[in-house]
């Protein structure tokens, strides 16, 4: 079965470009509010459920016993862009916990941002793992395990006890055993658990709501959000799109990209979360999907990003990104 | 109906993502070799026909009138990476045509390349229209304008001559009319006419090998290749994929990207040419495919690109970009 064009991209009079995918937004119990192409087959969330991989750090009192603020639990929640701002917290992160850049795993990459690789090369810098988007997250797991005397070495590896909380919330919300016949490594070397959009959606449903957690679970989960909602910029970066909604949208709308065309989330006043993944892994086409869902399912949400128009180098309208029937289709029969 | 996938990327045990396509190889009678998906509707070239809107500049004698070198028409067919390499040649040859980065219209955009970048940020610069990666495709046009005495203001827009020339050779090499109901605009704001991929790969098995063709195009399309042979790394830069090959396999493949996932070339000893669209426009698919191509079609070919494995930020492979069971049986079935 192959899903339907999600995502079109047009040029002059003909659609140059699609994006197949698969949406599903679902309730806490599990069922399904919209469902469009093959919601069941495994999908690695990868950075989308980084709040997921957060939740150990609030859970287990590292946080609150290193004096993490919101802005480093945003952080650590984060793929971020790489500016100076994003890599001084998480080298303060560190400094909080006695560790320093070269305690992380994650590997080092040039900024994501291209205004923050602009500033780095432009200062005559080079980057560390501090600038890899997955910096805060890697911060934040080393300070579980060092809140609770684990080994730091290795402890982005499968076996180590911090992946194995990791994994151990992911089973426990979905009910899934995610053994090893969906791990894959994700590209900052920890271990990622691929699982149906429509398990997602429902975790997600219960993550933003609460319901179906325990207190201790809701609690912690509240406070990532609105460690998020807080210090959105933190989150990715200025323009990007989970930072500007959650600018626009704090409360309204919980949202995270992941790579290879991932995107989770949901909306706590709808009590539903959402999961999509578009086929050939192009963020254009998750951005795109998730901004036009949002702006239909929130009555008065503003022009949030001004995605649609393609331009040309010297600013002319040469084309658009737009969403495709079958997606609009599906919207009109969503029930919130 | 929906194209077949050509291209998988696989994380761990699982397939994360696909990318859908169609492949075509014609014969220069125009029949085909090969015809894999939707090879009829029409596809905007963009960028891997740069050789033939180079055409003009040598059948109208201006290159030979300013003194253009193999390297300056190897540039006017290039998607360069702005390194200064290629930034140098760019504002050389508008110095022989008598005008400066200020005649272009192809508009500034940062350099393509990651190292180029780098050392545009390092030396404190800012990107230019020198920068973008057409700008020698636009000295040349600026030349011919120059050449035979017409404005040149406005070169870039349908209706200017320089244009028109080449809505003549695309059209007379394919018979096609490609009226304004396939015309779209191209990001450095020249037009783009879509069209078969069956056509795109019949016109690049004349124009490799000649047949078909009168003598003075067939030598002014066999310049271009040499310029493009003996200088493959002002057509793209080091380690992209048109300059690895056309390095390791003069005479052997013509070949040129396009963006939103188009590759054309041909190969001149086998009398062939080629046209490919990934659906979702992404270039890792698009050489990808190309790449296996080459390595099925040409014996003895050397592994040109290692690009199959993927890697975490720290160096362990992590997945594989590979081709699908649906291209290597066509590839099974091709007669050369």
């Amino acid at each position: 079965m192959s899903n339907p064009v999600l995502v079109e991209v047009s040029r002059g009079p003909l659609v140059e470009s699609v994006h197949t995918g698969a949406v599903a937004i679902a309730r806490p119990d599990g069922s399904l509010a919209l469902s469009l192409g093959d919601v069941a087959r495994p999908v690695f969330p990868r950075s989308s459920i980084k709040s997921i991989q957060c939740l150990p750090l609030i859970e287990t009192g590292a946080a609150e016993h290193f004096g993490f603020t919101e802005a480093d639990i945003a952080l650590a929640c984060a793929s971020h862009v790489g500016s100076e701002r994003h890599t001084k917290l998480a080298a303060a992160m560190l400094q909080k916990v006695g560790l320093g850049e070269s305690a992380l795993g994650c590997g080092a990459h040039a900024p994501l941002g291209a205004s923050a690789a602009k500033a780095l090369w432009r200062s005559g810098g080079e980057p560390s793992q501090l600038h890899n988007n997955c910096s805060g997250k890697h911060a934040g797991m080393l300070a579980t395990a060092k809140h609770l005397g684990e080994p730091i070495e290795n402890y982005w590896a499968a076996d180590h006890p911090v992946q194995r909380r990791v994994h151990e919330a992911m089973s426990e919300l979905t009910g899934l055993p995610l053994a090893n016949d969906v791990m894959g490594i994700d590209g900052c070397s920890v271990p990622t658990w691929a699982l149906p959009l429509s398990s997602l959606a429902g975790m997600f449903a219960q993550l933003v709501t609460g319901v179906g957690l325990s207190a201790e679970r809701a609690s912690a989960f509240s406070t990532i959000m609105n460690a998020c909602w807080t210090e959105p910029e933190l989150v990715a970066g200025p323009g990007r799109a989970d930072s500007v909604v959650m600018k626009q949208l704090p409360g309204r709308v919980f949202m995270k990209t992941g790579a290879e065309g991932v995107y989770c989330g949901g909306f706590p006043e709808l009590g539903l979360g959402f999961a999509l993944k578009i086929d050939d892994g192009t963020t254009r086409a998750s951005a795109g999907t998730v901004m036009a869902l949002i702006e239909r399912i929130i009555p008065g949400t503003p022009d949030l990003m001004h995605r649609n128009v393609l331009r040309s180098w010297r600013g002319a309208e040469v084309g658009t990104i737009r969403t495709a029937a079958a997606l609009e289709r599906a919207f009109d029969q969503l029930k919130v």
